[in-house]
């Protein structure tokens, strides 16, 4: 009989109640509240903190991320928070109704603090953004970044840069007061929305082989350096196609993949993870933020002669009404014409059309057939040409200097 | 000086006086209201119905299609319109305006007919759709045509099954009366959107090859089977990449690629238009509708074993506010598990999700990757596991017989 170890859900009465039992029925004993100390792969046991153990023939690592906090005075105060789990969200909403919460400030601007954003204003709390650099999620170009704070000023975010943190301590106007190089900054709530790091003391601890990225190897069955010991989630590295190397990429999507992948190969099918082009997105108010693929960073550091472009066009057809623009870059490689990545913002139609263009970087596509690539077209939809056919011709005019 | 000639825009005066010279402006002289009676390809002359001629090295056929009418008395009269050009909107919104039009009947439940439903009732228009068969739109499963049924019910647009048309005459309550086999129906406007033919009797005057379908044939560049000829848009063939015949799609998309891969080879550049997977979309009020590749009946027809599933998902994230359901049909070939065709409905999520499909379509992707593909997932956007997943991976196990 398989053990489910985990805390995913403890604080949640209702889920605590039953989903053991739903487990059970289908011969699953859930351990909830159990801290596993450490793990003996050659005799195949699991030791838990109150001394007992485990034994297993399959073990599989699912032991996730934890939220990067860095070694301040005053982190562990009341009203401070990371958000990860399902837990955390519950306390920051507790919190702010309890506290009648004014004011916060998000630490760190990237996916975590820009949705964090959003969900605060939504309640009327007076919100900023403090971050160590100048400008948001560095995954997009400038000028789409432009576009992501003037969405930010337009809904009264206030974004401080080139922040230094030094401590947080009790506060006078608020309840919280956060001394930075730029001077005491008050609010009654503080989200460090820093990154998150994997998980691997356990891992590293029973010799598994850990990657370049700090998070666990495994193969394209999710196994990991250890026969019988499986790997999946937030805490496993992910092949990317594109680059062609394993990277580490923590989102609930993969994260769900890798787990059907494993549960088919213990289960004695063969199932492949044919990897990740690196599609993302979030929704900062009304726009859509999206990307796959490559930047020009990575691109270069992978060997390509990496050549961009971007351009705006309708999200729907011209003359239809509540039409709003779609910015679009392509990033292709100079020698091949092959598509290397893309990005997106806009009102409406920027994620799909990463989505398209996902398809297109897993294919391999080039920017010839992406140009004329067929898509549905209806004016309440798109432009008979898209942008994605506009971006695609002008970034192959560009390569070939016409 | 190469000419064009042309009635696409004769109506709308402020057109007319701008675009001759527009073109003129870059060398190209703009012949309105010119009628071309024939070709003589041997003597690379045009014969115009003022019979004077023009000769051409390069001669480009964009003759278009014509809307069928039925040879029935009565098609004539005013106030029975059909809708292809922009001219034919100005006229039919002028006599609305102008007649004070109360109720309208469409003959027709294809493209126009759905999409004027809700232009017609958009203004007040009591609107009654009238069809030879049982659906509308019959490229979509009768599971999608029902929720458009709905939707037309709930837009209160009236739909008549098994219509026989006998003839069309002055009305009594309304300003015409159209009498079929289920009795007379009265209106002020009837719109007749039976379908279009390709324009092709000058083509098959000059001797060009004409396809199975009735339009003109083409190969990759363009080029006709006489040289000098190429001919473009909705009057021509073009070749679908699924099921690897030329076929008959006159979609404006399709038309513009077609006159740019013209253009680029008879302004001395090689490029080869690769064709299409069948992406089309349409919108009936607040559905979207959307289809690519095949369906059943093409699939066998062209040696594929079509296998079918449906799934409905959520176009969001399950707890999302505003969330809709987005019906997703994928259609596999059993021995190989490659994709052959999709279609979706639903209030948001639909078209985007054929632009992805008709990605993997182009591709020729199988079922298994696009059960895994990489799509920007956030919760405002999707499930983490999409409806094309679980439709990709739900028609995998069926094919399995898992």
């Amino acid at each position: 009989m398989p053990y489910y170890i985990g805390d995913v859900i403890k604080d949640e009465k209702r889920l605590v109640a039953r989903t053991p039992e739903k487990f059970r029925e289908t011969g699953i004993d859930v351990k909830l509240k159990t801290v596993v100390t450490d793990v003996d792969p050659e005799e195949r046991v699991v030791r838990l903190s109150d001394g007992s153990i485990l034994t297993y023939e399959i073990l599989v690592m699912a032991t996730g991320t934890t939220p990067f906090l860095p070694p301040m005075p005053g982190v562990d105060l009341e009203g401070v928070f990371t958000l990860k789990r399902l837990t955390d969200a519950i306390r920051i909403k507790t919190y702010i109704r309890e506290r009648q919460c004014r004011k916060a400030l998000i630490v760190g601007a990237g996916f975590i603090g820009m949705e964090m954003c959003e969900a605060l204003r939504s309640l009327g709390i007076e919100t900023e953004v403090v971050h160590r650099g100048t400008m948001p999620v560095n995954r997009w170009d400038p000028e789409f970044l432009k576009v992501i704070m003037e969405e930010l000023k337009r809904n009264e975010v206030s974004f401080l840069t080139r922040v230094e943190m030094q401590s947080i301590e009790k506060g006078k106007d608020f309840r919280l007061r956060l001394n930075t190089n730029k001077g005491p900054l008050e609010a009654d709530l503080i989200l460090m929305a820093l990154g998150v790091k994997p998980n691997v003391r356990l891992a590293a601890g029973m010799g598994l082989q850990i990657g370049k990225t700090g998070a666990i190897q495994v193969n394209f069955a999710q196994r990991t350096s250890l026969e019988g010991v499986y790997a999946v989630g937030d805490c496993c590295e992910v092949y990317h196609r594109i680059s062609r190397q394993w990277v580490h990429i923590p989102l609930g999507d993969i994260a769900n993949k890798q787990g059907r992948v494993a549960g088919a190969n213990i289960g004695g099918s063969s199932l492949i993870f044919p990897g990740v082009v690196g599609a993302q997105s979030f929704r900062i108010f009304k726009l859509e933020v999206a990307a796959t693929g490559l930047g020009e960073r990575e691109a270069a550091a992978n060997g390509f002669d990496p050549v961009s472009t971007i351009v705006w066009g309708n999200a729907l057809a011209g003359p239809m009404p509540g039409n709003t623009q779609v910015g679009i870059k392509l990033l292709a490689d100079r020698s091949t014409g092959k598509l290397l990545g893309a990005q997106a913002v806009g009102e409406a139609g920027a994620v799909s059309r990463i989505n398209t263009l996902s398809c297109a970087l897993w294919n391999e596509m080039v920017l010839d057939e992406i140009g004329y690539l067929d898509l549905a077209y209806a004016p309440p939809f798109s432009s008979a040409w898209d942008p994605i056919h506009m971006a695609a011709q002008g970034l192959l005019r560009q390569i070939r200097g016409q």
